[in-house]
This record gives structure tokens, sequence and C-alpha cells, in this order.
């Protein structure tokens, strides 16, 4: 299958191109890096260093004989996105290609108005681009389950029928999402939903969970191809940030009591999961929401997990309650649905102590590199400076 | 109360502007004058010739003895909203600074990107300015009940209680709009909803019906305060172009069968409730909901009304059934609920033949000024022109 991997130069959309490629399917990733320019404006880099995007395809050629094709430019120039459709003619096309952050979203107006702006409009391009060159072509849109927020029922995987005064619908799912970044999503969705209904165009929405590792079976097998792993505040998931405070002797950070739970999954299973989209795709006019997790944990269930793993390392990590710089419920129901992936064969990677040892012996080789001053950076939801939210 | 009228060169935001004005309040109005380009861009005009907001000022101070400020620049910069708040303080915003056309949004993706990224993040920008500037202030957001669409239960007024699986929450009424200009007003309510519940914004959204009429108690006080009044198919309302199409001795056009169901109201109505929603602010931290609009009818009866009406003015008109331009439903449930307007005393201006009537002699007294070729303009939802649409 011809795919495109819209953003495939960050986290997931690298390992996501070197895993279909390897499988036989034949990628093109696209790419603006702006990604590397938001790291310099917050002067935060990837624990293991990454080479360019242009090496690393190379490496790729050497390890694997497999081309990987390079298009540079930016999703929000419709002419770029139109003319690279008419180039490669996609089948499936893999978007990972937005500003990926809640806190940098909830930094200041300009950073809200830039990742709505650059989300939404970038997909809406992708959409028009799609309907008018490629109009069979299936859309697998990353979206994050933190669009649905943490109401006090069942979420279900996109869809709810609901019942109301006698009458019956099936209807989106109602959306609470918790940060400028997590409403952009939902207004993709809500844009690529339109476009099922009214052009039939092809689509699967990945309500993703937060993704955790450092490693796919593809990064492993040449230095040169591993991906840029986060563990600041800003870019970097909660187990990630934790493997990283233990080995660095800090305490590990829950925001208040720490209750919160939320769905996790490795991120090889996140390209298992869009490989299943992909080799079972949406049909015309369908728009398919999948909620891409495996766990459901609390952020302390998670945290006490690192403990574990790190003191069977010798190492004494310690938890830390911190003022919650988000604002959100701490403690709540939350059921979340996850069936439909499973049914179509996911096979999971469960969190076990084995993995966290492992990514934690990953970290270790790297400390030299970490910088603690990252990993708190006090973007806070209120938009208050710590001191401010005191006083 | 000092109330800025974002938007206010408008159709609704200057009548809204001067009602204001004349009830004592101090008003500001707001503009970048984007409407008047489009105009040109799509070679319409309204239908009375109107004056540039600065005689329009002049006028009403002449005849009222009130100042109306003006503000002119873009919402979609920040600094000029922020400067605007800092300079007038307003108690309250009503904010009608949105393009504000379905077709418009529909013409191709330049116009559909244009549409999201100038009202979502316009609207945005005054989040944050409010939140920077001035917290306590009431922002009344207008919206759509295009933000609904039509589903097969009840529409409530922007929350519903949903019962799942022995769960009960209170959660926002999903919402199924149908074009990209809906969908931007979608993205807006959900942007404010989350500034309401992080910042403790006050907000009223105001899911609006369609408008209809030309007159209100202030524009007919001097012909130099007429207001913005539209008949070609992207910026004129149903009611509005019918009238004009019965004068014109076109066929009022009916789109496919015809028996959309649609909640409309009267522009003195709209004028009423935005005050009653000021008089009677939102909580800090509320996010209201208000479905304004007074009567439901089909777009089969609307036409109808029109057609009697000429009838008894001699004026015979035709019914015509074309092609749907839009993809929607044509034979739907519709009930949706609109009683709260009316707890807070709404007295409404319902549709009557003696309303209709004086909307016909008005349109009477300016038909040289009719531009038949613009009541159809040709753009579709599907994207593709009527002869393609057809092949």
């Amino acid at each position: 299958m011809r795919v495109l991997i819209l953003g495939g130069d960050g986290y997931l959309g690298w390992p996501t191109a070197m895993y279909l490629s390897r499988r036989g399917h034949e990628i093109a990733v696209l790419d603006n890096f702006a990604k590397r320019n938001w790291e310099v404006e917050l002067g935060v880099e990837p624990l293991i260093p990454i080479r360019t995007l242009h090496e690393r395809v190379s490496a790729w050629r050497e390890v694997s004989e497999n081309e990987i094709s390079i298009y540079v430019g930016d999703l929000t120039d419709y002419g770029f996105v139109e003319a690279t459709l008419r180039d490669f003619e996609p089948e499936a096309i893999v978007h990972y290609g937005e500003q990926p952050s809640a806190p940098y979203s909830m930094v200041d107006h300009r950073h809200a108005a830039y990742t709505q702006q650059n989300n939404v409009i970038g997909n809406l391009n992708v959409l028009f681009a799609m309907r008018d060159v490629v109009p069979d072509c299936h859309l697998v849109k990353l979206g994050t389950m933190g669009e649905y927020g943490t109401p006090n029922i069942d979420i279900e995987e996109g869809w709810i029928e609901i019942h109301h005064n006698g009458r019956t619908d099936r209807m989106p799912f109602p959306k609470v999402p918790g940060s400028f970044y997590h409403l952009s999503k939902v207004h993709d969705s809500h844009n690529i939903m339109f476009a099922c209904r009214i052009w039939g165009t092809r689509a699967t929405d990945l309500n993703q969970g937060v993704v955790y590792g450092i490693h796919t079976d593809e990064t492993i097998l040449d230095g040169r191809l591993v991906t840029s792993f986060h563990y600041d505040e800003t870019f970097g998931t909660a187990l990630n940030r934790f493997c990283v405070q233990a080995v660095a002797g800090i305490p590990l950070t829950l925001y208040g009591k720490g209750k919160q739970t939320r769905g996790f999954l490795n991120i090889k299973d996140t390209l298992q999961c869009v490989e299943l989209a992909l080799l079972n795709q949406a049909e015309k006019g369908e728009f398919r929401v999948f909620n891409q997790f495996t766990e459901q944990f609390s952020v302390t269930e998670l945290a006490e997990l690192v403990q574990t793993a790190a003191g069977s390392l010798g190492i004494e990590a310690e938890l830390a309650h911190v003022d919650n710089p988000r604002i959100e419920k701490e403690e709540h129901y939350y059921n979340a649905k996850h069936t439909k992936l499973f049914d179509l064969g996911l096979q999971p990677h469960l969190l076990s102590n084995v993995l966290v040892d492992s990514m934690i012996q990953t970290v270790l080789e790297h400390r030299y590199r970490i910088n603690p001053s990252v990993i708190r950076q006090g973007i806070r939801w209120s938009g208050k400076t710590p001191e401010a939210a005191h006083s």
C-alpha cells in the first residue's frame, strides 16, 4: 500500500514509517520540521540525539534496502499539500502532523492560537486535497483520548446511542477536552466527520491514549534510527518523564492528588494499531473512531510502577505531589471502551516491570544528557506564574 | 452597561449597537470591514445602500444625541484586541465579529480555511484578552442553531443529561453541523466552554436561528441608519431572499424537497434577546447556552407565507424546487427547545402576513437595485460545479 505519513520526523511518525516500510508498504514521509523549532524555542532536546530526516532515511536504506520518500513542507500551505498528493498518489495517509503538546498550547494566547491554526487548517487542507486529488484514499488521523475528558459515564468509541424523551439517535460522543491542544483535535474530528458525510471521505480517527516507550523493533536496528524521546514537561509524556526523573534522582512529580486516570499504550502498539487501521480500511463516507490504548492506570499507579522497577535496579525513586499546573478533575470515574482494535487483532505489549526496567536502562545509558531544569517549566493552565498562583 | 459590539458594522451588529445605545448603554463597535470586502469579491451589494460606519455613527449622534465609539481592526490581531479591551474596559462583549455565511465557507479550500481561521482565532483572542484585561466581563457570543444539525432527538439548549449504562452525566449536546462555517461556531463553542471551566469566564452562547427582517425601531429613524440587507445566495437568509425573489418575479427556490425545518426569528427579537442576555448575565465560570429563535418552519411553509403575502400585494410568486446545492437531510425530525429566553421575558415578534407584507413593500421601494444574477451563485457542498454534478 502507498502510505503517506504526515509528521514523519516525529516521535511516532518516524517509527511508523520504518515499521510500515519493513512490512512491504511504499512509504513517503512529510514534515515541516516545526517540532525541531519548538524544541529550540523551549531549550529542550530529545534524550538521545537524533539525526536529520535525510540521514535517517539514508540509514534506513542501508539497513533495510527500502526507500522512503521525503516531502518537506507545511500542511497549512494548500498548494504544497495538493502537489504532494498529486505526486505520491497515496492510498492511505497517516496524519501525525500536528502540534502535539497540551502544555505548549497553554503557554499563552500566541501558542494557543498557533496550535489551533496549525492543526485545524493543516487538517482541513488535507481533507480538501484528498477530495480533489485522491478521493478514494483512507485518512488515518491521530486524535487523542484527551478529547473526551473524564465524563461520569462510560466513554464509547466516538459514537454513542442517546435515548432522550422517548427518541433515539446515534450521535458523536460529547467531548470535554482539557487544553487548547486537545480542543484542536476535537475541532479536527468534527471537520473530518463532516467531510466523510458530504464528500464520502474514508476516515479513521484514532483516539490515542498516552504513549510510552523509547524503542521499537526498527529503532534498535541501528543507532542512527532512534526516535525523538522527550522527558521535559512540554513534550514528555507521564511514564517517559517518570523514568528520567528516577534516573536523575528527582522525585517523580504527581500533579495534585495524582488520581487522574488515563489510557496508556506502548509505542510498539501505536504502530500495530495504525497498521490494523490501514489493512482494515474505513468504508467510503465512514467516520470510524477507535480508542487506541491498551491499559488504564492512575498517574500514581504509573509512578509506583516506575518506582518499583527503579528499585529493582538499585535506584531509590521518591514520589512527590506538586501543585497541579493543569485545571482538571483529580479524582473521577473513568471507563473507556477500547475493543475495536482488539477485534481487529491487536496483540498488546502490556506494561510490566520488565519493560519499565529496560526503559530505565536505556535512560541510564544517556543520563549524561538529562537536563533537570526542563522537567518542570512552569506552564500553568490558569495563565498565572506559580508565584502569582499562590498570591 | 459598557458594551463592546464585535462586528458592529454588520446586519445585526449595527442595529444592536443602536438599540442598546438608545436604551442607555455605553456602546463601542469594533469591525475590520471584512464583510464589505467579501461583498466586493462576490460582486454582491446590500439591497439598500449603506453608509460608512463613521457616517452611521455621526447620524446616530444627530438622531439620538448618543455617542458610539469605533474601534477599527481585526480580531485575529491579538495586540489590537487587547488594546481595545484596555481602552474601553467593557463590562460585556457581544460577539458578532465572524464570517457568517455557510455558502461562503463552502466555496473552496481557501474559503473554508479562511472562515475557520478567522472565526476560531478571533474568538480565541477575545477569550485570552478577556482573561487578562477584563476577567469579570460577560461574553455574549453569537452561535447558530445550525451547530446542532437535525438529530432524531429533541434539541436541548446546549447541554443534555445523558443516561448510559446505568450512569448519568450532564454533557455538551452533540453537534452535527452542516458547513465549515457552522463547524467554526462549534469549534468556538468548545473553546468558550473550556475558558469558562478553567478561567471562570462568564459566557452566553446564543445559538441563533435564521434571522429575517430589514428594519428595527432604530433603523427607521433616519435613512442613513439602515442595516445591510442581503438577498444573494451567499449572505441572504431564506425569508429575506424569498421576498426579493417574489418582487423580482423569480420563482422562490426551494432546495430539494424543501421540507428542511429550522428555527426563525425577527431581527427585532435578536436585539431583544441580546439585551436579555446582557441584563441577566452568566455567572463566573458559567457556559450558558440559549437557543435563540421564536418559531419553527419548514422552508416550504416559509415560501408559502411569502407567496401569500406577495399575492395580497398583487404579486404572483411561484415556488420552484431546485437541485439542493447543500448536502443535508431534506426530511427529518426537528424539535428544538427554546424556553430560556422566554423565561427571561422575551416578547416575540411572530411571523405574520402583516410583517411579510411590510418587508415586501420595503423591497418594492428598492427593486431597481435587485441584481437577479446573484440570487443563485452555484456554490455546491460537493465542490462540483452544477454541470459536473450532473455528469
